[in-house]
């Protein structure tokens, strides 16, 4: 795993996605980081070998990469293939494979980069506006939906496709694409202009973004501006309510994240990011106690978010059914977004335990393990195994317990892709003399510090199957530096060893503050026995049951695992028996209990009916990572599963 | 209250929604019963002095009634207020105002009913059709949109709507329209026509009614036809799927009442009466079978139906969420539809239990206590109080704790208000030999039985706050006949007092089959003493909760009853401790949990956090039958209580 050569290691604002003009944290670049095998470059590599190309082959073959030819040829026809959104899928995929060149160096990615700028930039008008779905003939007029037509939206990943592209291959057409766009938005939308926002929040995220690659500050004040438009009902009032594209309370007074889950958490992450460079210490305590009143009433165990199929939104707070949890893919990246925005604005550990925890049970159970199909929402009870579409077909949304290979509304797997290529941009950071690890994985790690002195870090671990990481320290820098390791909140027990020293270390950070001597190790133990994990009593949905985790990951169990006849609505887990690992798999202890309790006919039974408490025949079950469900074949499947009085 | 002397007591047609030409068990019509002051007269007499003009004003204010008046004049535009069902609220309030004018005798009503009949009859067309959606100049051509487009729907509810003013005031201009359109329906869309379905079932069941009516064997032939041509993906694949509208799966195939409540439910109504007519038993198997499933695994404590707000409907087998509990009005009305056919063909008493059980707790439910304001959805845990909306205002579906007073799909209103005046049909029926009092109300009983002789009763009950109900056999036929009383299931405990005599009654039906004097009393006593009721341990939304109950009554509990500071989410009940009756209001004890359990920062805790068993300091927790929640201001409200473990 060679360091990539194109952006240098002392570069420090290359390839990363987050460069923040202010923050406790210094983020590292794709220069700075490289993983080894395991866990996530596994992933990685198959996003690379295989999910990249199954995006833009997709997107041709549906008409969506055509759309910006018929606008550059004017061909543009009332009849358009894909929603409003869907430049944005091509703009998501550009931007992975940007930081996927930077990762991997591959040429062919970089050809195909550019292949894409050339066919996009070609439909870019000459004031620089750039969408396929409105302002052309037969099309309807700009900025006529701002409510529901993800003009600006489609604008903010070109951006963001942009800042990748500037910060692993340098400026090129792209950026100038972007450039013109942003240029274009600001004379549209800037002060004494159109007095509009955008529906679905993401404009903010990339001119901020842009503004800091291209030291562009009026890109930065563009996104402030429509963040103080919102929340007064500048857009018009739909079915769902204002709630749902956060448009009935200013960002500055949320208390919580509610209506549509992605729209709130992209939101969030520009107002965090907006705080940053304004030096808003107000604003960025609003979206911190957002973050921590939706986390601790409005998140799943796996970090997914969104309770409601409805409006794809948050519920109200206990509101966490199960079965028809939402936790869209993309909320979970956005979550993951919102998370890191707040790490380096402040250091707390809280954040990249979320990131951790989202990144194994959201992030990773969405593609298929061969990359070419994915989950779209994520819910924690299947009930039913459903069908299973072909690879060859669009699904609406798959609430079958089979990945889909494409989607009508296709965000998820280009979201998938172009966080799975940058994710080892949250493993580890940097401080004024300090590296720290925040994600386990094997990787290599050569950083400048904030004081400008140089370290070199080696990290061999099988995490998450293993919780021994090892810390070989390659580059000491001159003098004392500090070796951070967080020590994940689910961690109790964990010990450090270092220097011929053994000690217990609480959940937060593991810290060793001395000079370090080349090829020197420090060793952290973290505890993954697997664990029961309960319910607080206010989640009505999941009152009286109980959830297995092992270090980091959720386990579910699926009804294929179960014998004939045997639903998974007949198991009760008996929790007086700890769950027993068994190479990388978990069992538990519990028994059958009867199909039938009291009467058939009726549910709700009288004190003389009701069988309490509930007996039968004993049985073991297994569980798994819930990552993997419905690898094998499609099945029901649960994460919480009903246990005995306590 | 006088027996109204429009219908004879001797015409075994007259005043009656449905009268299948085979079946078990003869309905009674408007003429053969009345009501006495008491639970539901109260909320006929609120129906008839405000509800049917409430629902005329907004329909006149709102331009649905114009819309007649634009096709008779020529003057339709692209522009139209209302969805394109707002004619089927105009015929549901005309089939309202009948039962009405048969049930009090107000001439008023009669006028009304004739006036709205002259301005929906200009608006027909030579040939037939009606609708002022589709099919005139400016608007969408007739039949382009099937799927969704209501306009066989609206035939349906017209001929509904005529069947009620031939079988109350005999046949009229109204029955004359209704034939027309019945004739074009079957013309258009019969054998050799086109081959084509509604989206929304309703078609059917007026079909079928008005071919009883009538004596028109093609309208039930028809009506055969639609159900016959549905279930093999007829209609166009919406992103909902197939099921949405039950077009995935034949009805005869189908086990379970799956996709929109309303659809699923007007569709097995409809098969259970096109079984009656054609002697199908095997379809009338299905239903019962639909039935079965469906009430044991998809419905509520409440009889309320539809577990999902997306789709307005049914759920997976076990899905019942509590607080995103749909239960639409509409459902819950279709619900007591299809048990009231499958009763008359059947006389099994459990389809008069959930009659009564909906009844109490749905339909009872909507209305607010002044007849002007509706619930829509009638959930059973209402998470937050929400806004009030003014009583001048459209909601949209009120997914707050207040009544609104009329919404943009307006449905439930109507329907409200063409059952509650009909209500009393439901109340008694009558066999060969036999009067069968199946719900519990004051009343006044004369009836023809099969056998040609004629029975008089009067019962005097203040059920449900009481659970006596005294039956005086008024005027007694020659002979012997059989006084049948249903006993709910959930009476344990039953006395039956006849001729001297007391003997225990098990739920089922009592029967005192003898020759009786006249003004000879006959008792039951039913116990309502307030009873705890527990959920099938397969419910995951509310396992480790428990229910009052009381007579036919669900109860629940307010926000705005408990202490400052205490929240419904922080109760716990004490099932060791008998509910108590305090006044018809109910008494629980129980204790309040501290708001924070373990950390506060995140709902999932290990076991050294978790607090169990919860404790905290005692509470006296009231609880009110459902049907009155947020008459007093907006609340939260529960009606599963979480509790200790039994």
């Amino acid at each position: 795993m060679t360091l990539n050569k194109t952006v240098t290691a002392t570069d420090p604002t290359g390839g990363r996605p987050v460069v923040p003009s202010r923050g406790e944290r210094r983020p590292l670049g794709l220069g700075e980081i490289a993983l080894g095998p395991g866990f996530w470059s596994t992933l990685q590599a198959t996003n690379a070998a295989a999910t990249l190309e199954h995006c833009e082959s997709w997107m041709e073959r549906l008409g969506w990469l055509a759309n910006f030819d018929r606008v550059a040829e004017g061909r543009t026809e009332a009849e358009r293939p894909g929603w409003s959104f869907s430049d944005s899928e091509v703009y998501k995929l550009i931007e992975a494979m940007s930081w996927e060149f930077a990762r991997s160096g591959d040429p062919g990615m970089d050809d195909g980069i550019r292949r894409l700028t050339a066919r996009i930039g070609r439909a870019q008008d000459a004031d620089g506006y750039l969408n396929t779905y409105y302002g052309h003939p037969n099309r309807p007029a700009r900025y006529t939906d701002l409510e529901m037509g993800h003009e600006l939206y489609c604008v903010g990943h070109l951006l963001q496709a942009a800042v990748a592209r500037l910060r692993t291959s340098g400026p090129d057409e792209l950026v100038e694409i972007a450039r013109r766009a942003a240029d274009h938005v600001c004379a549209e939308f800037g002060p004494g202009g159109r007095e509009g926002i955008c529906g679905h929040p993401e404009i903010e995220l990339g001119l901020v973004e842009l503004g800091r690659a291209l030291g562009e500050d009026r890109y930065v004040d563009q996104a402030r501006l429509f963040l103080d438009r919102r929340g007064h009902g500048l857009l018009r009032d739909i079915p769902l309510g204002r709630a749902y594209f956060q448009d009935d309370v200013p960002i500055r007074d949320a208390h919580a994240w509610r209506g549509h889950a992605v729209r709130a958490l992209y939101l969030s992450a520009a107002a965090a990011d907006v705080a940053a460079e304004g030096d808003d210490d107000e604003l960025l305590a609003a979206i911190e106690g957002q973050w921590d009143w939706s986390v601790a009433r409005r998140t799943y165990i796996t970090g997914g978010m969104g309770s409601r199929h409805q409006d794809e939104g948050f519920g109200e707070d206990w509101e966490l059914p199960a079965d028809r949890a939402y936790c869209e893919t993309c909320a979970g990246i956005a979550s993951i977004m919102v998370s890191w925005r707040l790490y380096l604005a402040t250091g707390d550990m809280k954040y990249a335990d979320l990131i951790e925890r989202t990144s194994f049970n959201v992030l990773a159970t969405s593609p298929r393990s061969d990359g070419k199909a994915f989950f779209y929402a994520n819910p924690l009870h299947q009930r039913v195994a459903g069908d299973v579409a072909s690879d060859d077909q669009v699904s609406m949304r798959a609430e079958s317990s089979a990945r889909a290979a494409w989607f009508d509304v296709s965000c998820c797997p280009t979201n998938v892709a172009r966080t799975l290529a940058s994710w080892h941009t949250y493993a580890a950071d940097v401080g004024e003399r300090d590296v720290t690890l925040l994600q386990y994985a094997s990787a290599r790690v050569r950083a400048e510090l904030g004081d400008g002195r140089v370290a070199g870090l080696e990290v061999e671990t099988a995490y998450p199957d293993d919780g021994l990481v090892t810390v070989r320290v390659t580059e000491p820098p001159e003098g004392s530096m500090a070796l951070r390791l967080r020590v994940p909140a689910w961690a109790d027990g964990a010990v450090l060893e270092e220097g011929g020293r053994q000690r217990d270390v609480a959940p937060g950070v593991a810290v060793v503050d001395r000079e370090f001597v080349a090829g020197e190790e420090v060793r952290l133990r973290l505890p993954v026995t697997p664990r029961f994990t309960w319910p607080d009593h206010r989640i009505d949905a999941i009152r009286g049951c109980v959830a297995v985790e092992r270090g980091p990951l959720v386990y579910c169990a699926e009804a294929i695992d179960l014998p004939d006849g045997v639903g998974l609505d007949h198991v009760v887990v008996d929790t007086s028996v700890r769950p027993a690992d068994r190479h990388g798999q978990v069992v538990v202890q519990g028994f059958v209990v009867s199909g039938a309790d009291g009467s058939a006919r009726w549910p709700y039974l009288s004190d003389a009916d009701v069988n309490r408490p509930p007996t039968g025949a004993p049985i073991e079950v297994r569980l798994g990572p819930c990552h993997q469900w419905a690898e094998r074949k499609p099945t029901a499947m649960r994460i919480w599963l009903p246990t005995l009085c306590p």
